[in-house]
């Protein structure tokens, strides 16, 4: 198979673009990673997305994007694994490019969300959970993960304020960050008195809902440096699953998917958790950091909460992450997410973090998360 | 790129299963395929699926099928081109085998569609036109269909009464299919009298939504006959797109994503449509027929009609079509059927087709479209 590399990246601004409709959104992102890979055409186009139908009224949205970018006639699907989407979307392209079945392969994630009711997202988030046995008794994400917080407080012995420091960390990271939603940083003290939404989870445990889309070009890396300086290799790119509904796991605080799929990333590329200079973690709610953490190896059962503490996940610790702000604070358009993750890996590999740049980032890695864990999706990528 | 074989084939009787779930459906259809293959693991399984989400509140299929199967952990996606998802899954399976990032995976097309009321299925799948410039302005998919048909009899010079041999020919093949719909044949003075839905489309031009589920198993050519005594090659699989709404193309008249995936997958198998011994249309509505029979080389501009109006797509014919029964007669579970039309084409090219068998089957051809031609995928197989 072919060593593959992003060759361009491209994204819009996070946040709520009542102005702009999906079609707008996944083409802006398309083209910007089109304009920085200087290419004009492309073999296969894979859209990450996961609620363009229940939110828009939209699906095809594959030949639909494509058209719209002016690439009538070019492959183009739809990649869903709910919030995994968008990392889900690279791993096709990846496949696509590898394998040798094209050369220059679109990956985008998109996603539409604040045009509708709250009522009706928090529902239409739920179909990332088991309908027939999570969602129709009256489990939202919000409280799914509540319960997984207040369960390892319980077994690990942590107050709801040891989560702080994950919200502080995004928050002062998306400050630097010019496609993140949140502009401020946040204090303990706010994190503190935030509203509660699920008891133990509040509001600034919370990703917000967002529109959103997010871009790379892969080529074979073999001709990478025909289109750009910096190419980012990427040497590891697989998918695990879990269960849907999280009481038919064998832990519910372990995210066995997540694990499966950092171990076979970590076998793909030859490195261990010790190799990676930073770590895109899929921040939905504080607890999935700490779960993800974890699961990938960063940190012991139950450690993941006191890495936080420490300060190894803030920039210039052991491992930083949520490093352009991660979900809670750049934003969490759910389908696209997978894609800004490797979006941000990608900017820091190439050294155009600006403020927020982790010194001598050479390997990087991004863990995207569908549902609970019941998708998994880890990309390890490389620099120069 | 390694060359890559069927295995395996199962599928669900397509019908209305108010008794079984989607999760149910996918289950049935996979477990027989892995029955039919001999294999108990999978390294990748590709769901195709268009409307879960909306018709029955389920996101995240692909892990939810592969744990429900008892795959727990295996890689698993869902892919999404509205009606052509099917064989979008089998494109997806195809690349991953043939690069060799997998040895055997499994593709499902499924959908659940007769628990919701039919205005509710109307316009969910309008989601496969443009929602903005089609759906909203209240075209549903047979007024598309039918403002087609209307233009293709005016501009031809057929009547309506010249597209009854598709239906008829369809319903006469399913009769022998035991996972088809429908049993009863038609006659013409029945097609001329049926109801009719939006002039010049009447009931049986247009194909019954349906419950279904079917899925392949693929293996590298190489080992192919380590699993099974009749492997199916696939000698090409490709997608190509269009503009998802019918006003926005060079002619509404022609399938010009339809002709790009034929020509492609001709060129990649290194064949003509005078070596193809039958051909798995798109018959969402007659029109369809016709219109793919052209778009693949089967037939001249306008002449479709005239093909089926000679005999030439029934079983003996030149080209023999929707040899099971289509979706007119087999049933059109949208996100399935691409995968029945695979399995079909399969069976046909393992001897396997009974009553239906087209002699001396050697090279078969199925077309999955989604929306009007957005999306077209082709698939050329060969049997031993």
């Amino acid at each position: 198979m072919r060593d593959v590399s992003i060759i361009g990246i491209g994204q819009v601004a996070v946040g709520e673009h009542w102005d702009k409709s999906l079609r707008e959104l996944g083409y802006l992102a398309l083209s910007a990673a089109m304009r920085d890979a200087k290419v004009e055409r492309i073999d296969s186009l894979f859209v990450g997305n996961m609620l363009a139908g229940e939110l828009t009224g939209q699906e095809h949205i594959g030949a639909m994007i494509a058209d719209f970018a002016g690439l009538r006639g070019v492959e183009a699907v739809k990649v869903e694994a709910a919030c995994g989407s968008g990392a889900a979307s690279l791993r096709m392209g990846y496949i696509t490019v590898a394998g040798g079945m094209s050369d220059i392969v679109a990956c985008v994630g998109v996603e539409k969300m604040t045009d509708r009711p709250n009522d009706t997202v928090t529902s239409a988030l739920a179909m990332a959970a088991d309908n027939d046995y999570e969602a129709l008794h009256g489990l939202s994400f919000v409280s799914i993960n509540a319960l997984l917080m207040r369960r390892y407080m319980h077994e690990h012995g942590y107050r709801k304020e040891d989560f702080a420091p994950f919200a502080i960390n995004a928050h002062a990271n998306a400050v630097n960050n010019p496609y993140a939603m949140f502009h401020h940083p946040i204090t303990s003290r706010q994190f503190a008195e935030s509203k509660m939404i699920a008891d133990p989870v509040s509001l600034l445990d919370s990703s917000p809902i967002a529109d959103g889309a997010a871009c790379v070009i892969l080529a074979p890396t073999a001709i990478a440096r025909e289109f750009t300086e910096k190419p980012v290799r990427i040497r590891a790119s697989t998918i695990a699953t879990d269960s849907v509904a999280v009481h038919d796991r064998r832990d519910p605080l372990f995210l066995e998917g997540g694990a499966i799929s950092a171990q076979k990333a970590y076998a793909m590329a030859g490195v261990g958790p010790g190799d990676i200079d930073l770590f895109e973690v899929h921040d939905a709610f504080t607890i999935m950091s700490a779960l993800s953490l974890e699961a990938a190896g960063f940190a012991a059962r139950g450690k993941g909460v006191a890495l936080a503490a420490e300060g190894q996940i803030n920039l210039g610790g052991r491992i930083p992450i949520t490093t352009m702000g991660g979900l809670k604070a750049r934003g969490h358009p759910v389908g696209a997410t997978g894609m800004y993750q490797i979006v941000e890996v990608a900017t820091q590999l190439r050294g155009e973090a600006g403020h927020n740049q982790v010194p001598s980032a050479h390997l990087g890695m991004a863990q995207n998360i569908g549902g609970s864990g019941a998708t998994v999706v880890t990309t390890i990528m490389e620099g120069n």
